[in-house]
């Protein structure tokens, strides 16, 4: 009905690799497409459209066997590409093929393309230094948020929003005293923001304090966020003692870490939202990577109600005129490389109906 | 889609005072209007359009400060005018004005006026005697029906449910065997019934004994329901002994009060239902006004699945002309004088768009 | 909107005859039509549209006094024949007369015939022979299920399911390794397969055990279902010691039952699904029957996920051609029976508004 809100035709985070285990099919929709996800090999992740071409149920509520996805209902066997393998005393060549999915799993996540499967290309997944570099580590979480994806991405590219929704963790005054810079860089939007000899909340207090510094001295703080197509967001953010270079400053003086977000569409207002923090001190001590990830868990738990409660006004005044202040710049920025993407996109699309499950035979 | 039902150049209660407290807004929806209740002082009360300029965010997630209602998400500050007074490092002058609406907290409710802001006038909210008398005391509560608010007139217009609905409390066979006399005086509807010598039921009992009165003699009792615009139904009820003169019987032979019913719309088909008693009699005793606000609650529940069963049977069957009765009659003449009020509130409408959020400029 | 999917001039079972107790109506939606089942006398069941005359209230949540229905709201009396019989201080003659319904109570179960009331022909319920037989035991339960009731008869037609649904309890791998076979006789289909020399899965071990007969010797097995309209299906199930000649060996042989199933159609998407299992042996054992039901509502809940996830698909992909294999042969014929009546009930029908009350004057 409503144009595409989102691209279809580039890597999209689908659920933590922890997710899909053993046997079982997890079944999730990722930008309006019903996909089951199921692990083909251990080290082999495969994706298909969750409808069974025999009587349609619900792939993902079976089970696999022997590298194929067991329908649950009549024992259909379907193979990674679509196509039945098998099925007890049925002769499958002529049943329909399937849409099947571009799936990879790198980095503790599993990417899926939900687009056409043939312009999918494996190099364009991110690379994501702090997944494979044994010097960091990474802890996180998904929540279900009734929105358009795109608040989330503006959510993120303007952190003001902590000083009132995380007013008792990382929110403090000097946020939002503090202007921020945005710049665009082909299709990467960079939102800056630097604080200089001011007092850490408490979150950043713990992650001194983690970290084996003074908490009760000034420091300088940095929230650097980057939006990368079609919706990830990484923040790098962080305190150093002050007058040590802040950003720069050496190991020793500071605490930091990379924010991560990967937003990823399950319809037009709704979202699976993964959010993680990945830092490169101490590594190696899962207490801290449990503690830093109960607490990020928390704190972003604040934005859900506000996000649902703003999609629901956007929805009752569809044609209000959202204002576009400076701090909002990431944000609208983030949209145009989002809608330029979506153009691109729509040309030499001849069918609108692109969700029909593939049929090649019917009988 | 389908034509107004209500009128909304009106007063309607919108909450009890208690429910604005401190710096904690409200959102509460109104007639289709999703508005902001706050404190801007302690004793002034402030209603806007629950949707912040800046990014559409529920202004009711909120907190107030210095008198300002301040966004929850950026810190957006808004005043009563529906103006943004402030925004941290932010020029506001040129954000558009969004709606305001008027109010006034009077009687312990909070009075809001949903439609056209200029041609509200305080001295059409409705004088309560009980309210500001010493000689009464007043208890109450507030209930959320799916309904259309005339469904709740209806009911209240005739009492004859009573028998049915509240059989083991105020209901009694002498109820439905008892004619009705309705009349109307300008936009007024009266409807009331006499019973004569009969045994008071369970509620009325202990009403006799809690005025120190004998409960096991015969009593004459009367219901005398009072309607006025919009959806506002005072109900003067009571028993007294048989003999001494009915409703017009000295106060130590009787037990007496006002039932208080306001029906605020939420939307077409749903209501905040706000009901009370009114008592004067022994109106500083404040275990009594609890123990009677427990008892009519519990009674008054009854009534929220006849009426929400009954409006799904209607929206099934919207085409069926409902019986008008004499006990009906009530209703009726209530249902012609808000027709003619919306009749009236429709000429020189000229948009019909009604409920977006007045915005002057866009930027 | 869309074309009818089921008959209505035709016998449903509506409720099991212990739902209705007492002076306490059941309120009831069966083909779309909203009803009102009551007690008019102890024997006597009867079924009127479940929406008084007077203000459209929901008659179901009234009570019976003197055999008539009377509404929770104001009173009014309501006889069987769809007409007001009294209403306090009424003249009722005008009263228009009301849909009522053909209704019959049989077999411990109350059937219904939504349609044309004047076409209804009690010869036309089923014999149900074990309902009526000392010799037979039976105990059932309900579901509601958000299906077509199609899907429904379509699982229960092709049992090859039990292999994947019931894994733990009815399924075996030889299920679905036999071949079914199916026949149709006038409006009747036949769908058969037949296991021989096989291990009996847990559920038949116990009710060998259930019958005094060894549990861990070759048995044949048998699965005879058995569809007639507009949606009852009864399947002959069962297993006897090998070599004994299987569904027709001596009952000293083999521990056999029938499954029992009513499909009753609530509206388009979903069902009131009545299971049972009725037995010809042990009939007076009640802690058998207890046992039997208990363990066959756990089974047959194992359908309502699978269901429910495959009607959410069909929804979603209505263009999808399911196949038809040799093991749907039972649902597709009894879907080609079902079509048949349909469009025979089709014939003649003028107006398409079959669902409004009947109503033959108002005033």
């Amino acid at each position: 009905m409503s144009q595409q809100t989102y691209p279809k035709n580039t890597w999209y985070v689908a659920a933590m690799s922890e997710e899909v285990a053993g046997s079982k099919p997890l079944g999730r929709k990722i930008c309006g497409e019903s996909i089951a996800f199921y692990r083909s090999q251990e080290d082999q992740i495969a994706a298909v459209l969750d409808f069974c071409p025999h009587r349609g149920a619900a792939l993902s509520l079976g089970y696999v066997e022997e590298g194929l996805l067991v329908c649950g209902y009549h024992g259909l066997k379907m193979g990674a590409d679509g196509n039945t393998k098998a099925m007890p005393l049925q002769r499958v060549k002529g049943f329909p093929c399937m849409k099947s999915y571009a799936v990879e799993e790198r980095y503790g996540f599993i990417w899926v393309w939900p687009g056409d499967q043939s312009q999918a290309d494996k190099a364009l997944i991110p690379h994501l230094e702090w997944a494979i570099n044994p010097e960091w580590a990474y802890g996180g979480g998904l929540y279900h948020i009734n929105c358009d994806y795109r608040l989330m991405v503006d959510n993120l590219m303007d952190l003001t929003h902590e000083t009132y929704v995380h007013a008792s963790s990382i929110g403090q005054k000097e946020i939002d005293e503090s202007p921020v810079s945005t710049k665009v860089e082909g299709d990467q939007v960079l939102t800056s923001r630097y604080m200089e000899n001011i007092m850490a909340p408490p979150f950043w207090q713990a992650a001194l304090r983690g970290n084996g510094l003074a908490d009760d001295v000034p420091v300088d703080r940095w929230q650097i966020c980057r939006f990368t197509p079609p919706s990830h967001v990484m923040i790098d953010v962080g305190v150093a003692h002050a007058g040590n270079g802040g950003f720069d400053a050496p190991a020793d003086k500071k605490a930091s870490s990379t924010v991560v977000d990967f937003i990823t569409p399950e319809t037009e207002t709704s979202i699976w939202y993964f959010w993680g923090m990945a830092r490169n001190f101490k590594p190696e001590d899962q207490a801290l990577t449990d503690a830093i990830r109960e607490g990020q868990g928390k704190i972003f738990s604040e934005d859900l109600e506000v996000l649902e409660r703003q999609q629901d006004n956007l929805l009752a005044f569809p044609d209000y005129d959202l204002l576009k202040l400076d701090i909002d710049a990431g944000g609208v920025q983030s949209r145009r490389i989002i809608d330029r993407i979506i153009a691109k996109e729509q040309i030499g699309v001849s069918s609108p109906k692109a969700v029909a499950p593939l049929q090649t035979i019917s009988f």
